[in-house]
This record gives C-alpha cells, structure tokens and sequence, in this order.
C-alpha cells in the first residue's frame, strides 16, 4: 500500500483534501469516502495508509464524532494541520446574485455564513450532506437559480464560477484536521502530545489529573470530555498537552497520570501546527 | 403571561414534552418550537414563561447548540430532570414488521437502535428533522410499509399502534433537560450550580479554577468546553458542581473563581434530579 494514500470525508474539492495536499504534499493520493467511519475504517484494514479527520472549528467547536471514533479505532495521530475556512458563494453559468433564489451547503456552512442571507432574506439555505458536494450536484443537474458554498477549490475542480469570496461572517475561521496512520511514528521535532483518559468517580479526581500537567509546568492547549458508553454521568477526558513523549518530565507526567486514572491512552505525538 | 407556559423543541408527543409534564404537571401549557433557538426566544420576548432545553444524553453527549444558547440569551436554569428514553417502532394499520421496508427518525434515535437495523438489513433508516414528527408524518401521509422510532406518549397523541417497544441498544439512555427562565428564582432544597467561566490565558490556568472547587471539598458533577468566538484556539468553560450559592463555602468558590478567570456567570441553582 503506497504511503501517500489518503482517505478523507466528503466529495473532492472538499476542505479535507485541502488539509491532506498540504501535509502531504500536492501528489497525495486522495481517497474520498462517504462518512468519518468510513475514514477510520479505511485505515483500520490497510486500504489506505492514512485518513485526515477534522477534530475541531474554531467557531462550530469540536467534532465529537472523531473524537468518539479515535477511542473506537486503534489509530495514532501522526501530524495534525490547521487550515483556514474561507467560503464562496459558486455558481454555473445562468446563475447571477442577481436570480439568485437557493444556496446549497453543509449546514455548519450555511450557519457561518449568516450575514450574508440577512442581507438578502429572499435566498434560501437548502441544507445538503457535504460543501464540495453541493458544487458537484450544481455541475451535473445545474437547476436555475441555484449556487453553493464551498472552498475556492472546490469551484476549480468542478468548473464552478466564484460570484462572491468571503462570504464567510468570521474571518478568524479555522479547522484543526488530525492526520492519522496505523503505524505509530514520532516525527523528529514532535512537541505536542494528545491522549484520553478516565477518571476514577472520587472527589476531586479531575482536578488531581490536572494537577499532574500542573505541577510539571506542562502547557495545555485542548481539554475535551465525552460521555462513557453504559456508565451514565461518567466521562472520558480528552486532553492536548505541550511536550514529547520522548521528554522525561512528560512521560514522569504520563506515569503519574495513570496512578490516578482507571485508564489511559496516549493517541499521538507530534508536530504542533502553527496557530494564526 | 401564566407561569405553566412551557416551549419545547420538536413536536407534541417529543421526549421534551414528556419531561415538560413531569417537572411542571400534566396541565401544564405546552408551546411546540422548531429549533433551539426558538425556544431560548420565547422565553427571553416573554412569549412562554419556561423553556425546556435537552443539554445532555448518556450516550450521545452534549447538546452543544443549548450550551451555546445559554451564554447567547439571559436565562436562569430553575430545574432539571433526568428523562429515561425508551425508543418505540410506532406505526399505523396496514404496517407490521413483515412488510416494514423504511423507518424514520431523529438520527440520534436511528443511530441507538443500531442492533435492531443490524438483525433487519433489508428495512431502510430515513433520517427525519424530529422523533415524535415522523410519527405525525405517517399519521398524515400513511406511506405503505413505514414506521417511525419515537416515545410512548408520541405514539398516542396521534394514534400509532407500537409494533416493538425498547428498541434502543443501552438501556441505560437518560438525557438531561434544564428548565429555564427568565426570572431568577432558587427553590428550598436547591443543590446544584451551574456556571459558565473564560480562563485567563495562562500556564495552569484550568488546574487554578479546578483548585477553587477541590480545595473547597467541593464536587463537580460536569464539565465542558465551547470555543470562544473570535479568539481561535481559547475556550469557555462550563462546570456543573454540588451545592447551593447560599452556603458560604459556595459563595467562597464563586469569588475565589471570579479572581482566576477573565469571564464568569452563575447560570442558575436548582434541585438536582435523581441519578438513576
């Protein structure tokens, strides 16, 4: 299996694939699929070497349903990216702003592009499963009327025309992607750790966790928590630290942390992206 | 305005509704919205005096959008309640399993009752904007060999006959629903706070609020993290802790935070419901 097989969620010409040609350069060979699952699962039974999963938006928030999936599947976050989002209104030829009357888009899209349908309240926002999919529905039925909100490269690899750029209300829109691979690989300069844990159900237990970075003046930079299956009220924690697996101070941090955890996996270490 | 106006998300016959009865008794008023947003409001143009909002299932986890439509609006969360959810294969004469080929639903409710679509691969799950809606739908539309996944109560307000009942995979599926106002009021007994906090940006900066609790003997019964918009990378905190904002030690912990953090709100305090 070549090692620049990429598998990523969505239709080409989708952010994803964005995220993967700049990690892994322009000749990635990108492999679209339907649904995260099927992101994971791909790298799971060796079809493809790595899938690129978006872990988090800076205005829409977490994607919770990779952080489920990174528990599910024994993978390793090997890199991770962060790309900004910027929105174009794309149309084909016929359509104008002008008899402009439906938009298509994911809805996270349509939702970060909320100024621009207050300005013109007679478009409306027609919810469709993916951005880069609502361009290539546009290419091939080409209904009248009609335009979509996706990436600029989106518009490029269905023959799609820009009417508009920005169209997006926040400028300060990024998504953080995680590029993950069955085989476990620390790269050269890696300075960023991501792991999972559960507490035990004893006063204070999260803040003993805490304490454990803390104490170290190791840096946190993401905590997330999500429910644990079968166990109501109880959680997993998701946490990104500062450091490597390879310093001693982290991996005394780590040892500590799994004295006082009822379990804990270190999902990656590696390369932290630069923050805009 | 009389105070058993309630708005609930989705349709009559919606686990909302069910949980609106149980904290507010079987005459109270009950006001069907189509979003989130509509019902946060409701209550804030003073349309309904309460708003129920779902915040949290055992098995899906948060509901991020009513985290977010907490800050957004100035409510007070009054109670809560703990809503078992039994899921129900609802349909309408002329329907049994043998012929069923489609069901609708919520797709968090398709998505738990996972084995029942496993042991029947030939039935198709529609995706549908609401639970107890897909049962008004069949009730209107009677589409030939549908059923629809949806509560008990949803089966009798529009006179569908439950096929199966429990379909869900757990068991063990409760979400949490928080009452809100617009008055602040805080009831004998109450037990519970919940707040929403912005860290200061800081090294240790989470471990000193989690401090402010811990040092206190003071449990915290939650936590959760939304992005901060507009500040990429910087979140809010949520923390749901045990006690009541009239005993010292609380109101303690409350200004001990208020020195840590660059943001804090006291979202209400409320009887806790019990933890089956």
């Amino acid at each position: 299996m070549p090692k620049d097989t990429v598998a990523i969620q969505g239709e080409r010409g989708a952010f994803s694939e964005e995220a993967a040609r700049q990690l892994l350069g322009r000749s990635a060979q990108v492999r679209p699929k339907e649904s995260f699952g099927a992101i994971f699962d791909s790298v799971s039974t060796g079809e493809c070497y790595y899938c690129l999963a978006p872990i988090e938006n800076t205005l829409a928030g977490s994607v919770y349903e990779n952080y489920d999936l990174l528990l599910e599947h024994q993978l390793h976050i090997v890199a991770e990216i962060n790309l900004r989002i910027a929105h174009n209104l794309i149309a084909f030829p016929g359509t104008s702003i002008g008899n402009l009357r439906q938009v298509y888009s994911h809805p996270v899209a349509l939702a970060q592009c909320g100024e621009f349908f207050e300005r013109h309240p007679r478009i409306e926002k027609v919810p469709y499963y993916d951005t880069a999919g609502s361009v290539k529905m546009l290419a091939e039925k080409r209904p009248r009327g009609a335009a979509a909100i996706a990436s600029r490269v989106a518009a490029s690899v269905y023959g799609g025309r820009i009417l508009k750029s920005h169209l997006e209300d926040h400028r300060k829109n990024y998504t953080r992607f995680l590029l993950l691979s069955r085989t476990r690989k620390i790269a050269a300069g890696s300075n960023k750790v991501s792991i999972a844990f559960a507490t035990r159900n004893v006063p204070g237990a999260l803040f003993k966790c805490m304490g454990v970075f803390a104490l170290r003046d190791i840096n946190l930079t993401k905590m997330e928590s999500r429910p644990l299956r079968g166990h109501p009220w109880e959680y997993f924690f998701y946490v990104d630290f500062t450091g490597s697996v390879r310093e001693r101070k982290c991996q005394n941090a780590l040892d500590h942390l799994a004295e006082v955890t009822s379990f804990l996996r270190v999902l990656g270490c590696y390369k932290s992206a630069t923050r805009h």
